[in-house]
């Protein structure tokens, strides 16, 4: 849900008083310990999700501090939350239960080293961060969730997030060479991504397998030149044709998004910025490499698609006119949260192939709902976010989630995915076991018990218990 | 070692009549399934190692026969070795124990999606045939182990192979959007790269937590045009120092590779093509790309910094030319051959500032031990292959370990690993346990009995047992 402001907790008991509290400020100081009912209710939720108010948050300043708190907390059989931004949209960092929460936004050191092109980084800094330091050497850090600008590199890892980037250069875990967690025993683990890749194991994770401090990661160098596009269409399903047909064509555009009529509409209400209201459906597309003509050939490739499928196309002529574009769909967010106060934001991944019948089956779901939908997404690799929009106070939660649990299935039945960069946090376990088959789901849990048999870390994220199933 | 003549195995019995085969054959009828002591007996060694005849090798065709000869070999406590082309150079196929081997040759169903730009392949799909049957659709798959004209993409993702271009353009697993693998148990599973990445955990893994069946891969388009430049050097050091500072500047070669001295003696001596006989280091440099003017300029770089650390340089004028430099480094196994019977060849890891120092010290370690050593390997990724050229009908096999050890040492000493491409198989499990602290190695055997609890599959692999330490 996106209104953030904290409600009645759910559970409380009288933590003021909670000897785990009391046994870290001893420890580690007063300034690194949150004690107050106050304080600590402010770490109870994420972007999307409200949780349970933490017995205690702990604001560690290196891994060393991560350790003693780790190994505080499981002495005392307090589960152990860890939290980034907390910007997240699936509820990975709201606890399910009363938890030692360790909010990393203090462990904030950075390096780069060029001649390597690497940045070291620890878990706390802001994803915008690393691409800043790199830059004065002639390096990039490619990722780029919506959120970078808040986000911590910490959570990108645990979520192991996309963003408009990732159809050409990969998610978080393409760029990781090695990490630094530590585990639910409070033991530090370096690991590269050799012999068994434990580090691609925790990445993603959600911070249910170890908590990570640290991480090498891989910087590229950026693109010379961009190029940037706008087709609209009168139907989603041209849309879907167009994107199939160019890359076909060989196109491999750096960014590739898709906004249906509704999303367009509520930009438009918001930014006022002549976005075609009548159009089925929107893409915005940049092309991107060192060599101008390749560049540009590739955007032609891109717009020839686009006219053979029907549509319309404005190419941006000014980088501003592209940076306007550009404006348009990270507004998405805001532009929805001033038509409803709440919203449930799926993350679902379908073939490509598919993608014209699922949205059109998923706006056909919204009509009949009643309920206010809108659908956008990283639509080269067929990532969607359609979006449930509704206000509690007016509209039923359950109807809400019966629609979810509804979009779910289009996209378990035509060969999707239910987390394509967001995560399976809380809010998408109970479909978890819709979309793995059991002696799967046994594989994950003997994974997870590999590096937590006592279920300390995160508990309630990831993986659906015996006793969970997707309601319907 | 190289030659891969079968001496006496190190355990037999009296395998014709082994309960697990005459059940294996009724099962699955006689032409999949090899029980003479001939046969088996060629199926008990890779390129590098020797292992212990198998009691019985299964041929299967599908998953389903996989599924019934893993059941079989459970129910009787026998192990069980996955097995491709054998030509990995780490023992990694080569049995420690008497096993039942499942060699996948036989399951070979390949298709091409050109619309998702993926392929569907069985594992004993030939690594080189799906590039073969993507390029009609004007696609390829890039990662290019020196095997590739033999190696199954089985094998390939159990080692999770590199080659020269996975500098630019990432090693096998960077591939693999799914894949299926039959587990200890002889359940199936069908894993995608989202939620805990099982898949990225399985590939690499040598067989010992699964045996993987199918995979989809991802395509790319091959790049239009490229362009090839030797440069020798009268030291490792330069050269060294010249890939340092074309990489600084901006390169990103699709490939650059490194030969010492006595490695292109080696082949001069093998193919006579005039290469530079006096030089300390050559390297061997593409780059490439859609745009010939970038891929020109780009060669430029490279070409700039290797005059400027004292290189001679000649850029190959024609596509015959460069493919000739190129042969001449595919070259290297058969030139190495002729020197000694046998090798023992190393893949060490280690960052490229500190390259030209290791190099040396590996070179100094080489002549102080008497033995003959060359070093070659893919220096973008600081990935270095000291090979140490023996008879073993003359020359001490102790006096070889303890210089693989001692060179070993020396990649770890300097931040280095002890895989690049070739996997740990049973060659560098000695190694292993100083490679890894305690601690994480105790976390590789949690993944490892998560998956894999009674140790069945390909034991003795990967990981080091509490009785293995390295050898000093």
């Amino acid at each position: 849900m996106t209104d953030p402001r904290p409600h009645t907790p759910r559970s409380e008991g009288d933590p003021q008083a909670h000897p785990l509290a009391a046994e870290l400020t001893r420890a580690l100081g007063p300034q690194k310990v949150l004690v107050s009912a106050g304080e600590r209710r402010m770490y109870s939720y994420d972007a999307i999700q409200m949780g349970v108010v933490p017995v205690c948050v702990v604001l560690p300043e290196s891994t060393a501090d991560v350790v003693l708190a780790v190994r505080a907390a499981r002495a005392a059989g307090i589960p152990i939350v860890g939290r980034g931004a907390a910007s997240g949209l699936s509820g990975g960092a709201a606890p399910t239960q009363p938890s030692l929460v360790l909010s990393f936004t203090r462990m904030t050191t950075l390096s780069i080293d060029p001649l390597r092109r690497e940045a070291h980084v620890q878990a706390g800094v802001i994803t915008l961060a690393i691409s800043e330091a790199a830059r004065p050497h002639g390096l990039v850090y490619p990722p780029d969730p919506a959120s970078f600008r808040t986000s911590t590199i910490g959570g990108n890892l645990a979520e192991n997030a996309g963003g408009p980037m990732c159809f050409k250069y990969g998610v978080t875990g393409d760029y990781v060479k090695a990490l630094e967690f530590v585990d639910a025993e409070g033991e530090v683990h370096t690991l590269t991504r050799d012999a068994y890749d434990l580090a691609g194991l925790l990445i993603g994770s959600e911070g249910t397998l170890g908590l990570i401090t640290e991480a090498t990661l891989r910087l590229s160098t950026p693109a010379k030149f961009t190029r940037t596009l706008m087709s609209s269409f009168p139907t989603v399903g041209q849309a879907a044709e167009a994107v199939s047909s160019a890359i076909a064509a060989g196109a491999v555009p750096a960014k590739l998004e898709f906004m249906d009529r509704a999303c367009v509409n509520a930009i438009e209400d918001y930014l006022n910025i002549g976005l075609p209201r009548e159009a089925g459906a929107v893409l915005l597309v940049d092309t991107d490499g060192d060599d101008l003509e390749t560049v540009e050939e590739e955007l032609e490739l891109v717009e020839r698609a686009c006219l053979q499928s029907g549509g319309e196309v404005r190419r941006a002529a000014t980088d501003t006119e592209a940076a306007a574009l550009w404006q348009a769909r990270r507004s998405v967010s805001p532009a929805l949260g001033r038509i409803r106060p709440q919203r449930m934001n799926e993350d679902i991944v379908v073939p490509r192939s598919v993608l014209s019948e699922v949205v059109r089956e998923i706006e056909a779901l919204g009509a009949a709902s009643g309920l206010k939908l809108v659908q956008f997404g990283h639509i080269g690799d067929g990532n969607l976010h359609p979006n449930i929009l509704f206000d509690p106070r007016t509209e039923s939660e359950e109807a809400v989630h019966a629609l979810a649990q509804q979009i779910a299935s289009v996209a378990i039945r035509h060969g999707g995915v239910l987390s394509g960069e967001h995560g399976i946090g809380s809010m998408k376990l109970p479909f978890m076991r819709e979309a793995i088959d059991p002696v799967t789901l046994q594989c994950l849990w003997n994974a997870k018990h590999a590096f937590d048999p006592s279920e300390t870390l995160n508990p309630g994220k990831v993986l659906p218990g015996p006793g969970e199933t997707a309601h319907d």
